[in-house]
């Protein structure tokens, strides 16, 4: 039997505020006043001096800003890289992803791209990526998706949607400011929340689950149930854990994997570019068969928040349509085999996904 | 305000028997056939091919075995430096510890004190080190110290009982295989197991707790009470989860402080050379003025494992040894601050510690 050696982020600042000592942490990385800096931000950030006047941009470091509205594309990387790589004297001494998972998983690719030569499309997969990327930090604005800590990227490819899983994927540096998540809206703030929440309970009903995992996502689900169905948190409060939350149960996923909610979402992210963080409630919703209790509690979470998922999302999808998304689920083996087993092809067919996206 | 950079550990495996992957971890971290790994092994498992017929020496490579009879002193450290340079051709590819505390930070402290100059006491305090150390991996065969991921090596030198705390101390590599921990003996097991559980305690109660601490500490401290108070898990559950309790907790006091237990423990181990697990208990017994429920919780353990704590060890003291233990336990200021508050100084007084040294 042989266990993965997991990478964990080797360096993590936690604190309200640590945002402040961006520029500390970064200025022993420089490795020469020719090799920039380059801060990709989220578009909300446009115009936020609170945040964007404590980044000081030196020699030739630039901030570029990154819509989020579409899940990260593999084009987008390759544009993003092409613009990085012709712009810059040298090669950059490092590549900041500031906003939520889009962002953070654009860095990270980011980064591998500038070492490794080719399209991004070519290293979605698992284990693919030669060369170590540039040092990249993460710094998350949103919490719940765990991509501060996980080994992929997940993009849309023009075939597929994919993480580029590696040992390299990884930040070198992550900092949780819980003080950036303030500003998140009710909705993405709830969506983003159960992409953590669904990622405990995927890791914590899956097969490949081992103790490492369980502590993790145990802590995690607690927090997720503190957080969102308990009155009991400041809001401060709540803003800390739920940026503890994300960060455990992308720990817990990282040694285990997720599963049934994430590989359907993935299929519906690829045709319709619905958002990973609601594109996961839409499937979870429907996965009692899978998740009993998983979905109970999921259920009463929304009902508190006063959250109505939208209806009728796949109701004019041609068959094609249908094909399309469950080839790109189907394509996500590991997935599977961590939800039902090794023998997961027998009881997961076409017919059975194509009934749950239709229930949609 | 400013908060710390944290390292962690930047790569772990974890699962039973994954100790046999040793030698595949090992061999691309090899810089010449002139350039040994150096096994430091728990004199306990001279003569058990069990554990040593699974690491594979080439080249150079040797086993050195180390009483961890005493805790582990600078004075060894810097001998077991000596031997290593002169006895190598080059500079090592790594120092791999495996045992219990004693041997991890004997790893650690050697990998350092290769690279620096100088004696291991030199280096005893806070951020003393200058230069990264050779590659280190730790693998615990018992469960419960957190120096596995701790940035910190605890040794005892001419003066002071105190760690060697730097950026550089974690080690590059963990494996965490709870078989190993299989044949520990039922005191020595409860003791280092105590030492996880008060790591728990002090860091969930001191003034420097934050939310990643505490997330970390609140999973530790579950653990250990369902291992220590529960009767549902089998044996091998049971090493599992003191393995993860164990790193959390470790964890947890990374990123915050231990407190008055390991303060003083720390005087009794000087003068002594009382272990640190059973170091801790004989103090936390009577720390219940600064820990209400977490002693009640512990003596409650102790009970329910039959565990009686040996009396009357300082019974025979001269008061030079109570001054010194005394002025031990103060230098830990950290230590202090964080269990006690920034003006700890106004209460804890060399009379108040000399009084719980009493009654141990």
């Amino acid at each position: 039997m042989n266990y993965k050696n997991f990478p964990m982020v080797p360096r993590v600042v936690f604190g309200r505020g640590s945002f402040n000592q961006i520029n500390d942490i970064l200025a022993p990385k420089r490795t020469s006043i020719y090799a920039p800096f380059i801060f990709l931000l989220d578009n909300v950030f446009k115009n936020n001096p609170w945040l964007t006047s404590r980044i000081k941009l030196s020699y030739d470091d630039r901030i570029i800003f990154v819509s989020s509205k579409e899940e990260p594309k593999t084009s987008q990387v390759d544009e993003l890289v092409e613009d990085i790589i012709l712009k810059s004297k040298e090669r950059p001494s490092g590549i900041i992803g500031i906003g939520g998972g889009s962002l953070l998983d654009m860095a990270k690719a980011v980064a591998l791209l500038i070492t490794n030569e080719g399209d991004a499309q070519q290293y979605q997969g698992w284990d693919l990526i030669k060369n170590p990327g540039i040092y990249h930090v993460g710094i998350p604005t949103i919490s719940g998706t765990g991509a501060e800590v996980s080994r992929t990227t997940i993009l849309t490819g023009p075939k597929l949607k994919l993480g580029i899983n590696s040992d390299y994927t990884p930040f070198d540096q992550v900092i949780l400011d819980p003080e950036l998540t303030a500003g998140v809206p009710k909705q993405q703030w709830f969506y983003t929340g159960m992409d953590c929440y669904v990622h405990c309970v995927e890791s914590l009903n899956g097969t490949y689950l081992n103790e490492f995992s369980k502590t993790y996502g145990e802590k995690s689900f607690d927090l997720c149930k503190e957080i969102f169905l308990d009155d009991n948190l400041s809001e401060e409060e709540a803003q800390n854990k739920l940026m503890m939350a994300s960060w455990h149960g992308g720990m817990s996923i990282a040694y285990s994997q997720v599963g049934v909610a994430h590989a359907m979402s993935y299929g519906l992210s690829f045709l319709l570019g619905v958002k990973h963080g609601i594109g996961n409630c839409l499937v979870f919703d429907h996965l009692e068969e899978f998740y009993p209790e998983g979905v109970k509690i999921f259920k009463q979470m929304k009902e508190k928040h006063g959250i109505e998922l939208p209806t009728g999302i796949c109701k004019d999808l041609s068959d094609d349509d249908f094909d399309t998304m469950i080839r790109v689920a189907l394509s996500l083996e590991p997935l599977w085999e961590n939800a039902v087993g090794k023998n997961w092809k027998q009881t997961i067919t076409p017919e059975k996904l194509r009934g749950i996206y239709k229930k949609i």
